[in-house]
C-alpha cells in the first residue's frame, strides 16, 4: 500500500522493493525538467537507492530545475573529473572534491603541474567516460573493510579523514562509478551519462585541511543540466573576465599595490580617489539626512578596550599582531570601530532626550587576511568601513530599523543593483553562546520580519548569525546576476550589557535604562564597494562618478584658444574635464576617448568655435549635436546633481 | 682716543679702563628705553663689562625695548627667584636656571613641594631683595676653584654639569648678586634693583637632564621692564586660561580622550567633527582649486619602505614599535605619507607631460609622544595630517613653491591669523649630513628668499632645518598675539635621489631626468589646527565652522508648530540648526544660547508667526530686526559661503 501522493500518478501497481529511478522514470513530465535525486522522509538522496518495504513514506523528487539538483550534478562531474585524471596520471592521490556556489573543485597531490594546457585533454577523456556511461554506484562499506579498500588504494588523505573526521560512524559510503572508487557521503546522479555540459575553469593553489605543508592542486569546473545554460555561464565569466576590477583597475589607473608598501594595502591613485571620494560625499550626504551625526576615532587603540567586549578580536586570526607601547600596556590596530562609539557615547551621561543617538564614521581598519585570500579590492588587508552605530531607546528599535533598511535599499538602487533581499541572520540552535535573552531575540527577529515586510523586501534565511544579537545582510545582484552581500543591520545586545560597557541612559521617569544598540554598514567598506562597483558599471561609471566626466577635442589647432576657455569654464563649474589637443585625426581622437571611457566630448570644430556653442557626443549613442556652452555644462550638472543612471549598468 | 661714534655722543672725555655702565648712563634718552646690555665686538655683554683700553672697539647698547634686553632682564630675575627660594629653603640643590620664551624657569631639588600657595612667599622675598638693590657682580674663575666653591656650597648639580659639559674651559663665569653666588654665563642686568616687575606663574614636575631617576621641580614666571607691560602680559593669560583649548573643547562637547581607548588618541564629538569635516572640506577644494590630486594610501606599511629613505624614521622614539605581520617582515605605523605617495609617482614611467603632478592626502599617522607632552588636541599620539607632494621639473619649482606660498597665505589669513611671517629653514655648517648638493641648497635658497620678497612676505632666519632640503616655516600670531608654527614648504632632494627612490621622468629630449620633489602641509595636521583655533577664537566659530549655526527660540509654547516649519526649512538647506522649545522664560533662553555661542538666534513669536516672518538675533550685537524667511536663510548661506570673519577672532 502507498499513501505517498507521488506513487499515486503511476499507471502500474508498484512491486517493493522498488527503485526510487523506476519510480522517477515515470513522473518525468518533459526532456528539460525530470527528476535527478529525491527527498526520502527529509533526506536526500540518490535516485539509485531502494525503498524496501510499502510502510508509509515521504517523497519528494529533486528535479533537475532546481538549486539542490544542481549541486548534485556538479559533484558527480567532480567524480568524473577526478576519474578522468586518474586514468590520465595514475599517481593521483585525492583530497576532496565538492560542488561549490557556480560550479565544483577537485583537489589532486599529483607531480605533474596541472596547467589549463591540460584541461582539452582531461575534458577529451571526462567526455570520453560520459559517453560511456555507466551508473553510480551506492556503497556502504564498514569502516575497517573501508580502511582496507583506501589503504590498497594507496589514498593517504582519503584514509586519514576516515580515521578522523569519520572515525565515529560504524559505516562509511562509497560511490563507484565505472572503475573509479571514491569515499562519498553523495548523492550523485544515477548515470555519468547525465554529465554532458561541463567546463574545466581554473586551477588554483591549495592545500590539504589547511595546512600549507601539504600543498595540493585545486582544479575548478562548472556544469549544468543543459547546453544553453553551460553557454550563458561561460558567457557571463567571459564578460566578468573581462571587467575584472584588478584588470581594469590597472587599465583605469583607479588604484595600485606596490609590494614595498605591502601586500592587501591599497594605494588609490588620483582617478579611484576621484570615484571614492564622491562615494563619501553621497554617503555624507545621506546619512548626515537621516540624522547621523559624524565621528572620528583612532585607528589604534588599548587592547584592553577590546576586552571590555569580551571577544578579544585581537586573539583572532584576522588581527595584526598587538604591540606593547608601554610597559604591560598593549595597543592592537582596530578591526572594528563599535568600541570607540561606545566610549564616545559615555562621555557624559545620557538622557533619553538625547535619543535616538546615531553616530557615523569612515574608519580605518586593519585585519590581516592570508595572502592567498587577497584578492585586489575585494579582500585587503586595510580598509575603511562606513560604519554606523545607533543607540535608542527599546521602543525606538523598530523605527531606526525600518529607516536603515530603507536607507540601504535606496542606496543599492542607486547605483542600479537588482533583486534586492535581505538575508536574516537569526538565532539558530547550534552551540554558539549568544549575547541577549531568548525572548529578546524572538522579540527583535519577529521585529525585523515585519520591517522588511512592510517595505516590501523578500527575506530569505541562513545569513551569517553574529552572537552579539539579530540582524540581516542586504543581498543583490549586478548586472552580471552576480550576488554580492552588501552592507548588514545588527543589532547588538553584548557592548551595551552590564558585562561589557553597560551603557545607560536616564529615562522619562528618571531612573536608568539601558539603550538598544544598532549597528549598520550602509555599503560595506569603499575599498570592496567600489571593487564591485568597477565590475558592474564594467569601469563605465556614471557621470557623477566618472574619474573623466567631459573631454574635449579639437578638429585642428587653430581652435585650441576657444577650447581651453571652455575648459576652463567646465572646471571652474566643478566639471572634471580634460582637453585632449594633440594634432591628430578627430576620428583616432574619439576612438581613444571612448576605449577611456570618458562618458561626453565636446567636438570643437569651425561651426563651434564661429557660433561659440560645443557639439556633445555621447559616448554611446554619438552626436547629440550642438548646444551653447550654458546649456552643455547645465546638461552635465543637472545628471551629476541626479546621479543619473543614463545606461544599464555595464553597458560599453 | 676714540674711534667709536658711541663715544663720541659723551660731552666729557673718557678715561680708560672704562665700565660700560658708565658709559650708558650718559646714552639714557628717556626712562622707558634705557641701555640694558651692550654688544661689544659682536659679543653680549653685561654693563658690568670694564673696556680696558682705548684700542679700536665696536660697541652698541642694547636697549630695554629690545628682545635680546628683555630675555637677560628674565635670566637675571630667575637669579633673583632662585636667591630667594635659597633663603626660605636653605638646603635647596640648584638645576638651570634660564629665560625661555615668554618668561623664565629654575630647577630646584627641594624636599617641601613647591605648590602654587608657596608663590606669593616667595615673590615677598624677591621684592625684598629687589628693594634692598645690589649689583650683579660678574666673575671669572678658574676651573679648580669653581669647583671648590661648588663643593662647599653643597650644589651638586651645578658642580656635575662644570665637570663635564664644561670640563674644556679653564676659567668659568660666576655671577654674584648680594650672598647668592650662581655659575653663569650670563650677561645679567647691572643691578637687582631693575627687576621689578615680575610674576610667578607655575610649577612643574622636571628632572636633571632628562634623567627620570633625578626629579627636579620646575618654577616658571614672567618678568617685564614695566609694569603695563607685565598687566598685559597677564591679562593675555588669563584670556588664554579661559580660552585653553582643553577647557573650551569639554565645555563645548567638541573632542574627548577615553583611558580605555588610550592616551593621546582624540576622539571626535560630533560638534568637533563637524568643525574637521568643515576644514577638510575647504581645503579639499582649495587644493583642487590649485590642481592638487586627492590620493589615498595605508597607514601601515612595510618597515623597508622606510629603510629606502635612508632615514629608519621607525627607529626614532616617536615612533610606535615594529610589528612582526610574517616571519622577518615588520610593520610600522607610518609616521608620513612621503614614501606612500613616491610609489604612487612610480606607479607607471612619468613623462614631462605630466608634470607638475601635484598629489594631496589628509593622511593619518602616528607618532608616539611621550605622555608627559601630550596636550589636549595640540599634541597627540595619532593624527591627520594634511599632506601633499608636488613631482615638477626643476624649471618649475619656483612657480610651484610660489603657489604653495601664496595658498598657505591666504589659509591662514582666512581664518584671521595675523602678522604673518616667513621663517626659513636653510643650510648651516653644524655637522649635519644634507641631502643635495651645496650648490643646490644655495641656488633654492635664494629662490625662496626671492619668492617671498615677490609675495611681500617678511623672512626671517633660524627656523628648523630638515636635513631632506631647504624650505620655510610659516608663522602667525593668533588673536592673543601668540605666535604659532603652521605648515611648512619643503624641498625634497632626498626621496628622488637615486640611493633612495630614484625618481625620473622622460623630459623633452627623450632622455631620463630626475624631478624635484616639494612638500607641503597646507594647515598642520587637523588636530593641532583646530587646538589652535578653539583658543583663537575662543570657542566663538565664525558661521561656517560653527557645530551650531542657527538656533530657534519660542516666546511662547503656542509658536512650537511654526518654529519647526522653519527648522526644517534651514535644515533642508544645508544650515545647522537647534530648536530650544522648553518652556522657559525667553530671556533664560537668549541667555543659554549665547553662553554656548550660537552665532544666530532666530526668535519666535506672535508677531513672527502671524507675519510669517523671523526676528534674528545676533550673538554679539543683538536684534537684526524681522526678515522673511527667505531672505534669513539667503543671509546665513552668503555668510557661510563666503566663509566671512564677521568679529574679530576671539570676540565673544
Amino acid at each position: 500500500m502507498l499513501d505517498n501522493p507521488h506513487f499515486k500518478n503511476t499507471s502500474t501497481p508498484t512491486l517493493f522493493p522498488v527503485r526510487l529511478s523506476d519510480l522517477a522514470s515515470k513522473s518525468r513530465p518533459n526532456s528539460t525538467r525530470f527528476p535527478v535525486a529525491a527527498c526520502l522522509n527529509g533526506e536526500v538522496v540518490g535516485l539509485q537507492t531502494i525503498v524496501p518495504t510499502s510502510g508509509p513514506i515521504n517523497l519528494d523528487f529533486l528535479y533537475s530545475d532546481s538549486a539542490a539538483a544542481l549541486e548534485i550534478l556538479r559533484h558527480s562531474t567532480a567524480h568524473l573529473m577526478a576519474r578522468a585524471v586518474m586514468r590520465l596520471f595514475p599517481n593521483v592521490q585525492l583530497g576532496f572534491g565538492p560542488s561549490v556556489e557556480n560550479g565544483f573543485y577537485y583537489d589532486f597531490s599529483l607531480e605533474h603541474q596541472i596547467t589549463e594546457a591540460d584541461f582539452p585533454q582531461i575534458e577529451a577523456e571526462m567526455r570520453r567516460l560520459t559517453e560511456q556511461g555507466g551508473t553510480f554506484e551506492c556503497l556502504i562499506i564498514p569502516r575497517e573493510k573501508a580502511e582496507r579498500i583506501l589503504e590498497s588504494m594507496n589514498q593517504p588523505m582519503k584514509l586519514e579523514h576516515l580515521r578522523t573526521n569519520l572515525r565515529e560512524f560504524p559505516t562509511v559510503f562509497f560511490y563507484r562509478q565505472g572503475e573509479f572508487l571514491d569515499l562519498s557521503r553523495g548523492p550523485h546522479v544515477l548515470n555519468a551519462r547525465m554529465l554532458q555540459h561541463f567546463k574545466l575553469l581554473s586551477v588554483a593553489e591549495s592545500n590539504w585541511k589547511g595546512n600549507t605543508q601539504k600543498p595540493l592542486q585545486r582544479v575548478y569546473g562548472t556544469a549544468f543540466f543543459h547546453e544553453n545554460e553551460l553557454e550563458k555561464h561561460l558567457a557571463h565569466l567571459e564578460e566578468a573576465r573581462k571587467r575584472d576590477h584588478r584588470i581594469l583597475g590597472k587599465h583605469l589607473e583607479l588604484y595600485s599595490f606596490d609590494p614595498r608598501v605591502g601586500s592587501g594595502l591599497v594605494l588609490w591613485l588620483p582617478k579611484g580617489a576621484v570615484i571614492r571620494q564622491q562615494i563619501e560625499a553621497f554617503l555624507v550626504e545621506r546619512l548626515t539626512g537621516y540624522g547621523f551625526q559624524r565621528v572620528y576615532s583612532p585607528e589604534i587603540g588599548r587592547a584592553g578596550l577590546y576586552r571590555i567586549t569580551g571577544k578579544n578580536p585581537y586573539d583572532s586570526e584576522s588581527c595584526y599582531p598587538l604591540f606593547e607601547v608601554e610597559r604591560n600596556d598593549c595597543y592592537v590596530l582596530r578591526p572594528t570601530c563599535g568600541p570607540q562609539h561606545v566610549t564616545i557615547y559615555q562621555n557624559h551621561p545620557r538622557s533619553y532626550r538625547e535619543l535616538p543617538l546615531r553616530f557615523f564614521e569612515f574608519g580605518n581598519v586593519c585585519r590581516y587576511e592570508p595572502s592567498g585570500e587577497l584578492s585586489g579590492l575585494k579582500r585587503v588587508r586595510a580598509f575603511t568601513r562606513n560604519d554606523t552605530h545607533i543607540f535608542c531607546e527599546p521602543t525606538q528599535v523598530a523605527t531606526e530599523f525600518r529607516r536603515c533598511l530603507e536607507m540601504l535599499r535606496d542606496n543599492l538602487r542607486m547605483f542600479g543593483f537588482k533583486n534586492l533581499r535581505i538575508q536574516t541572520c537569526f538565532r539558530s540552535e547550534n552551540g554558539v553562546k549568544y549575547s541577549g535573552t531568548q525572548e529578546q531575540w524572538e522579540y527583535y527577529e519577529a521585529m525585523i520580519l515585519e520591517e522588511c515586510r512592510r517595505l516590501g523586501l523578500p527575506a530569505i534565511p541562513n545569513g551569517e548569525v553574529h552572537p552579539e544579537g539579530p540582524g540581516i545582510d542586504f543581498v543583490a545582484e549586478d548586472s552580471l546576476e552576480r550576488d554580492w552581500h552588501f552592507g548588514i543591520i545588527h543589532i547588538d545586545f553584548n557592548l551595551p550589557s552590564e558585562e561589557s560597557f553597560d551603557l545607560s541612559y536616564v529615562g522619562t521617569d528618571n531612573h536608568l535604562h539601558r539603550p538598544v544598540m544598532l549597528h549598520c554598514t550602509p555599503l560595506d567598506s569603499f575599498e570592496r564597494f567600489i571593487g564591485v562597483l568597477i565590475e558592474h558599471f564594467a569601469g563605465a561609471f556614471p557621470l557623477w562618478l566618472a574619474p573623466e566626466q567631459v573631454r574635449i577635442l579639437i578638429v585642428s589647432p587653430k581652435y585650441e584658444t576657444y577650447a581651453l576657455q571652455i575648459e576652463e569654464a567646465l572646471r571652474s563649474r566643478g566639471i572634471r574635464v580634460f582637453g585632449d589637443y594633440r594634432s591628430e585625426k578627430i576620428g583616432a581622437k574619439i576612438r581613444r576617448a571612448q576605449l577611456q571611457l570618458a562618458p561626453y566630448m565636446l567636438i570643437i570644430g569651425e561651426r563651434e568655435a564661429e557660433g561659440k556653442t560645443v557639439a556633445i557626443r555621447d559616448r554611446i549613442v554619438g552626436s547629440l549635436g550642438n548646444f551653447t556652452l550654458e546649456s552643455a555644462i547645465e546638461l552635465f550638472l543637472k545628471e551629476i546633481r541626479e546621479k543619473t543612471l543614463k545606461y544599464e549598468p555595464g553597458t560599453v
